[in-house]
């Protein structure tokens, strides 16, 4: 097929796998004690996302790295992050770049050279769009020779979204039905401009390779927004910790695919609550128990999204 | 003082030296020709950054490195990134990571963690808004043990701002004299949050440790945003190659202090416009030329806007 990019990929590994993002946020202390040992917390972020990618495999639609847990870490953390996109993307994932990067032009430009290319290759990144369109469609260039794919800030999981994206703009979108009761926002601005750029990079999966980050916390708009933007495919977080069920994430669905619900600690750090159900101790969990922990979670989180989803 | 932070190091800075931000946005292209010989470009844009500012540093007031410019060439561009921010520190000059973050809580505190302290420890950093206010309130706690500063996005200075950031905003701040010709703007919005968290934040000078991008390539709004927002001190991007003059830089200052002004490639690429106007050969121009010519458009940028604000 000519047209094929990560987008549609990604909605076939939904259609066979189900609809969880596993995300490697991995925090030195998300690593299971043992998994520490005999390493520096680079390389042992390193070495548990690798066994966590391998136990979860198939049961992952992707997963999503959050760059800050490496940067942190400075420069050996960055290495750690790049080895982690590599590794995974070596195993056939899918993996998105949650760099949330947000700058114009040559610097978008640069940006995409980073994430799309090289060191820190990754199938799809996540961008913020404060600063306009021409912070977002640079990377639409950059995307296409290898297929890549965005998720661009629409509305987000935390409290503070109602800060900024909620608020009500003037004179716009009131007719009954729209999605936000009548009010537009500056969040349906926002969606209403990755909309029609999705439109430009559509590929055979009918969804744009260009989507939007939409959360799972607010029930009340979810279905209006799933309606109003049927070409963007959804990364959802805000998924357990943040309250979102998977009632919830459903709602952002479209015929049972569409998007992909993003969990971490609940995922990666499920080995702590196991042990202790177990009576175990949890300063002695292994690597591997802490990968089948996960793997346990991530299929609990796919079944009860699909039964959701009626999918 | 009890209460000097790296927002009053910066105003007693402009107030010695002038409003010039020098953009270290060191890209290949614009390091001279000689100066990449037998260097890869990540190594030579870190010897042209350490020459940029060892001519520049009477007459800058501080530096900007944009992390795009070097993420773009991985693992080596970020090593390039880290030295040339820990040499501009190291001989005493002030320098903001342009890094633009944008991400909530625990996220918020692990970038805050990675740009002030460790490997790309920096003296302020960019911040994006779109989330809401808890993606910036978690950089402040970070930020008072060591001083530290950011300039959080408000109005930028590209074409792209008026997709989201001039949003008009219902049913708020119509009264006559408000910014925006009694508009009131998503930018409106964020400034307020950030004049009152510059309340929370202020130093020695007045103005707080964080303070706001507002770009002075929109001329009519202005003197009015600088009237409204007397606590914040802006990085004012838009100089020169994106049209802003020193008279427009000027009504963003206040009593000929509370900014800075940033410019890149009209600085750090001045040697080519040197090398042609004195019939010189382009390619054979060296780093000490090219750090010389960046001298001059640097001194030249301070003066004109020091005329321009009357200072």
């Amino acid at each position: 097929m000519a047209n094929v990019n990560n987008m549609d990929r990604l909605f076939e590994s939904v259609a066979a796998k189900g609809h969880v993002c596993v995300g490697l946020d991995t925090a030195a202390s998300l690593v299971p004690p043992r998994g520490r040992l005999w390493l520096d917390d680079a390389d042992a972020a390193l070495a548990y996302n690798r066994a966590l990618v391998d136990a979860t495999l198939d049961v992952a639609a992707c997963y999503k790295a959050q760059i800050a847990c490496y940067e942190e870490m400075g420069l050996d953390g960055l290495r750690a992050y790049a080895r982690t996109l590599e590794y995974a993307r070596s195993r056939g994932a899918l993996v998105i770049a949650d760099v949330k990067r947000g700058d114009i032009a040559d610097t978008a430009a640069r940006y995409a050279k980073a994430h799309f290319s090289g060191d820190f290759e990754a199938d799809f990144v996540t961008l913020s769009p404060y600063m306009g369109m021409d912070s977002v469609e640079p990377w639409l260039e950059a995307a296409r020779p290898g297929g890549k794919g965005a998720f661009v800030l629409a509305r987000t999981s935390n409290k503070g979204m109602r800060d900024f994206e909620y608020l009500e703009v003037a004179g716009g979108g009131a007719e009954a039905g729209a999605p936000g009761g009548g009010k537009r926002r500056v969040y349906h601005a926002v969606a209403d401009r990755l909309a029609a750029l999705a439109g430009k990079c559509a590929g055979s999966s009918g969804y744009g390779a260009f989507g939007a980050v939409v959360g799972c916390t607010e029930r009340e708009e979810a279905a209006e927004i799933r309606a109003a933007y049927p070409g963007l495919f959804f990364l959802i977080p805000g998924y357990g910790a943040q309250g979102g069920a998977a009632r919830d994430a459903a709602l952002l669905l479209r015929g049972g695919n569409g998007g992909v619900v993003n969990a971490s600690r609940s995922i990666i750090g499920a080995w702590a609550a196991k042990a202790k159900a177990l009576g175990l101790d949890e300063g002695a969990a292994s690597v591997e128990f802490a990968a089948e922990a996960a793997r346990e979670a991530a299929t609990e989180m796919r079944d009860a999204i699909r039964a959701a989803a009626g999918a």
